[in-house]
C-alpha cells in the first residue's frame, strides 16, 4: 500500500530531481504556493521545522552573548544609497513601496533586501562610548528579493531568516566574530541538520555586496550539485564610514567601529530535503523533527491495543521526545506512507501480539530497519535509535561529499568530471576574476569557495596556467 | 543621586503624562525612532520584553491546539477587495508595493494590514473535509497600517503581533474559539502583566471591518485613560463565502466553514509602562522582566565583594530566575537609578557588612521597600518577593479601575465625571449608533466596550431615554 501511494504521489529522485523535490516540498505539507507569484506559504509542519531550527540556533547565538532587535521593515532609498556597493547589489531586486494609505511619498522605501542600513543607521544614533562596544545583534525577519524565477525554499521572493548585525572596537575582534559566527553554523549543519560542509571563503566576485570578506559553509546535495549553506560577512569600517558611526575611544579621539553581519534561511530546509530524502519522502534529522517518534496501533480494534499505544505515546513523550499516535481510521499502511513522507525518524508500531510479548516493532526512516524493542527498555532504546538515525544521516551526507570531491587540472577536465561526477571540483587558482568567468562560460561552474583547510594540487592555476594563489572549489550550485 | 538622575531624565508623570511615557521608551532604552517617518526600532530590552511575551502567548496557543504558520506578506489588491467591509476598513492605510526590481507592477500589493484574506485564499486551496477542521493557525509577525499620528508601541506604522486564524465545522465551535481566545489574553492580562481587565463585546461601530462580533479585553491606565488590550472576532462565514472556503460536510455537502481571528500586539508593552510605570521609571512585573533580579555589589573593590556578588548570582541564577551582577565601576547611585529606571523588580545590595552577617538587603522597585534576606534563605524568600511585586502590581492597577468606574445616567453627567474623574463611565445604552456618535461629540467618549457582566443601571438609554438594551463602558482611549 504504501508503495501505490508512493508510486501514485512522488517522483523518483532518478528520474527528475527537481520534481521530486517540489513534489516532497507539497507532499510532506511544507509549502504551499501563494496568489503572489514566487511567494510562498510555510504551513504548519513545514513552520514546525524552522521553529525547531530557530529555537536550537538563538540559543547559540545568545550563549555568546548576542540579543534580539527588531528593525522597521522600510528602507528610504536615499539611506541604502549611502553605501555604493551594497545598494548595486540589491536595488535591482527590491521591492518598492510608493504609496502609504492614498498619499504618494516624497520618497520610496525599499523593503528591507538586507538590514546592513538599518542597523548602521540606528548606530549612529545611539552608539557613544568604546565602553558600549562590542554591540552584538540579531533579528528574525522576513526579507523580499525580487527573483526572476523562484523555488520553495531554494529561491522564493520572500523569504525567513535571521540576520545578525555586529560592531567592534578593533578589526580584530570584528573578524574573530565573523570567523565565531561562520563555525556556529558549521555546527548547526553537522551536529543539528546531520549534513557536513566545507567552510571557506567566497571569492571577490561572490562575496556579499559591500563586504571585505564573506565567509561561506558549503554543501552537497543528492543531485551532487553544490548548496551554499549559510554566509558571515567582515565589513571592515566601510559602512560605519558611510553611515557616521562612530564612538568615542579609549584615546577619547572619535572612532569608527568595525562590523559584521551573518545570516542563514529557511533554504536550510530545502537543504535537509536534498541532503536526506529519498523516493519515499522526506527523511528528517530527528534533532529538527517536529514529530520525532510516531507511534501507529495495528489492529486498533482489538481490546487494549487503543490504550496500550496510549500508553506507550505517554512513555515516549515522558522521556523528552516529541511524539505522536495515530490513531485515525486510515489504514496502517496509509499511515506508514504518511509518516513515511513527512520524515518522521522512528515509528513504533504496536499490535495485540506486541502486547503478549512486551515489545513493540521500532522502523528506522533511514534505513527502513526493524527492531523489536522491550516496552521495559524505552528509556536506552528510544534515545539509542534516534541518535543512530541522526549518525547515520551524517555519516551518509558525508560519504556523498567525499566521494564528490575531484582535483582536477584544466578547465576540461574540470567540466568532464562535473558531467560524469558532479560535486566539489578542485583546482588551483591564481586569484584573478577573468579565470573564474572562464570556468563560468567554458565549465559551467561557478567558485564555491576557497576552503580554509587549502591543499597543494600543483603550482599552477588550472585555468591560466600562472603562478597559483589558493586552492578552490568549483561547483553547479542551486 | 538617583534623584539627581531622575529630575534630569523624565518628566513627572503628573506634570506630563504623555511626555512622561515617551522619556521611559526612551530613557528605558525599549524602543528608539526610526529614520522612517512613524517607525520605530524594538531595542534589545524592548525586544527582550516581546520576546518573553511571545514564548509565554505561545506556549499558551499550542496548549488549545494552535500551530504557527507564515503568510506572505504582500497582499494584492484583487485579493484585498473581495470582501467588501474589510477593504473599505483597511485599504486607507495600506502601504502599496507598486514596483518590485526595476519592473512595474501589473497589480499593486498591500503591505498586510491584517491577514485574513491570505488565509481564506490559502484555505480555499487546501480545504477539502470536514475532517480537516478546525484548522487552528496562528502568526507572529509585523504588520503596516498608515497611521497619520504614532506613538511608541501605541500607534506605530510598523508593529509586531501575533494573529490567530482559525476555521471550524459549525458556527458554535468557531463561536466558541472566540470566547476562549478572548479569555485567554485575559487571562494573559490579569496573571502576566499583572493588569485587570474588562471583558465586554464591541459595539457595531467600533467592531473590526468584517466581523459579526469583535470581543475585548479594555484596561485602564495610570492617567485613567481606557486602553484596548486585544480583541478576538467571529466571522461566522462571510469571509468563507467571499472567498470560496468550502469543504465537503458530514452529509456529504459542499458547506462553508465558520471563522474566527484574534490578535495581540506589541501596544501590550506601552500597556505595561501606563499600568505600573512611576516617576523613577518603567516598573516590569516579574512574570515578563528581563532581569527580574540584578545583584549590585556595594563597596566591590573590598576584598571579597565582588567574589560573593558572583557567588549570589550564581545562586539566583540556579534557582531559575533572570538574573544580572553589575560589576562595572559606574557609582552605586547610578546603578540603583539606572535599574530603577529598567523596571527590574527587585535589586539585591552586598556590601562588606552584608557579607559578615550572610545577608543581602533586597528593594522592590514597586514600593522601595528594603528587607534583608539570609543569604540561606535565597530559595525561599526570592521567589516570595517576585511574587509580592507581581501581586502587589495588580492589586494597585485593580485599585485603580474599581475606583474609576462611574455610573452615569446622561450624557451631561458623564462627560462631568470623566473630567473630574475619568476612568470607564457606565450608563444604559438603547443600542443606537446614533446615541454612540451623540455621546462621541458632546461627551467626548467612545464606547469601550457592552461588557459581558451586564448591570441593570436603570431601564433607559443615557442619550436618548428610549427603552436600553445593555449596560456599556465609555473612555477616553488611547
Amino acid at each position: 500500500m504504501a508503495k501505490e501511494k508512493k508510486v501514485e504521489q512522488i517522483t523518483d529522485m532518478e528520474t527528475d530531481f527537481a520534481q521530486w523535490y517540489t513534489d516532497i516540498c507539497r507532499k510532506a505539507e511544507l509549502v504551499e504556493y501563494a496568489s503572489v507569484k514566487g511567494f510562498t506559504i510555510l504551513r504548519p509542519y513545514g513552520y514546525a521545522i524552522w521553529e525547531i531550527m530557530q529555537h536550537i540556533m538563538d540559543a547559540e547565538f545568545k550563549k555568546t552573548g548576542h540579543v534580539n532587535v527588531a528593525m522597521p521593515v522600510l528602507i528610504p532609498e536615499s539611506l541604502l544609497k549611502k553605501e555604493g556597493e551594497l545598494v548595486n547589489g540589491f536595488a535591482p531586486e527590491c521591492a518598492w513601496v510608493t504609496m502609504g494609505g492614498s498619499e504618494q511619498l516624497e520618497e520610496r522605501l525599499a523593503f528591507r533586501p538586507t538590514s546592513e542600513t538599518m542597523f548602521c543607521d540606528h548606530w549612529s544614533r545611539v552608539l557613544h562610548s568604546y565602553r558600549e562596544l562590542p554591540m552584538l545583534y540579531n533579528q528574525w525577519c522576513s526579507v523580499i528579493r525580487w527573483e526572476k524565477t523562484t523555488r520553495p525554499f531554494l529561491r522564493s521572493r520572500e523569504f525567513w531568516w535571521q540576520e545578525g548585525h555586529t560592531i567592534h572596537e578593533t578589526a580584530e575582534e570584528a573578524i574573530a566574530e565573523t570567523e565565531q559566527q561562520l563555525n556556529c553554523y558549521a555546527d548547526f549543519f553537522e551536529k543539528v541538520l546531520a549534513i557536513p560542509v566545507v567552510r571557506g571563503r567566497k571569492t571577490d566576485k561572490e562575496k556579499f555586496a559591500g563586504a571585505e570578506a564573506t565567509y561561506t559553509v558549503e554543501c552537497l546535495m543528492k543531485d551532487h550539485k553544490a548548496l551554499q549553506g549559510a554566509t558571515s560577512h567582515y565589513f571592515g569600517d566601510k559602512f560605519s564610514r558611510a553611515y557616521d558611526v562612530t564612538f568615542t575611544g579609549r584615546d577619547n579621539k572619535l572612532q569608527y567601529p568595525f562590523q559584521t553581519s551573518w545570516g542563514s534561511t529557511t533554504r536550510m530546509i530545502g537543504a535537509v530535503i536534498m541532503a536526506h530524502g529519498d523516493n519515499n519522502g522526506l527523511v528528517l534529522p530527528p534533532k529538527i523533527a517536529p514529530i520525532q517518534v510516531i507511534i501507529v496501533p495495528v489492529a486498533a480494534h482489538k481490546p487494549g491495543v487503543a490504550e496500550k499505544a496510549q500508553e506507550l505515546l505517554d512513555k515516549v513523550s515522558a522521556l523528552g521526545f516529541r511524539a505522536k499516535a495515530d490513531f485515525s481510521d486510515n489504514s496502517l499502511g496509509w499511515k506508514c506512507a504518511q509518516y513515511e513522507m513527512k520524515g518522521v525518524p522512528l515509528r513504533l508500531e504496536l499490535g495485540p501480539r506486541d502486547i503478549e510479548n512486551n515489545v513493540c516493532v521500532a522502523v528506522r526512516r533511514d534505513n527502513g530497519e526493524k527492531v523489536t524493542v522491550s516496552l521495559d527498555e524505552l528509556d536506552k532504546q528510544i534515545p539509542a535509535l534516534l541518535d543512530a538515525v541522526q549518525q547515520s544521516l551524517y555519516d551518509n551526507a558525508l560519504d556523498n561529499l567525499e566521494k564528490h570531491i575531484f582535483a582536477a587540472s584544466s578547465i576540461d577536465e574540470a567540466k568532464q568530471l562535473q558531467a560524469e561526477q558532479g560535486g566539489f571540483i578542485k583546482t588551483m587558482w591564481c586569484g584573478e576574476e577573468v579565470c573564474e568567468l572562464k570556468m563560468k562560460e567554458e565549465g559551467g561552474m561557478s567558485s564555491r569557495c576557497i576552503p580554509f583547510k587549502q591543499e597543494q594540487l600543483g603550482a599552477a592555476c588550472s585555468c591560466c596556467g600562472k603562478p597559483a594563489k589558493h586552492m578552490i572549489y568549483w561547483g553547479v550550485a542551486y
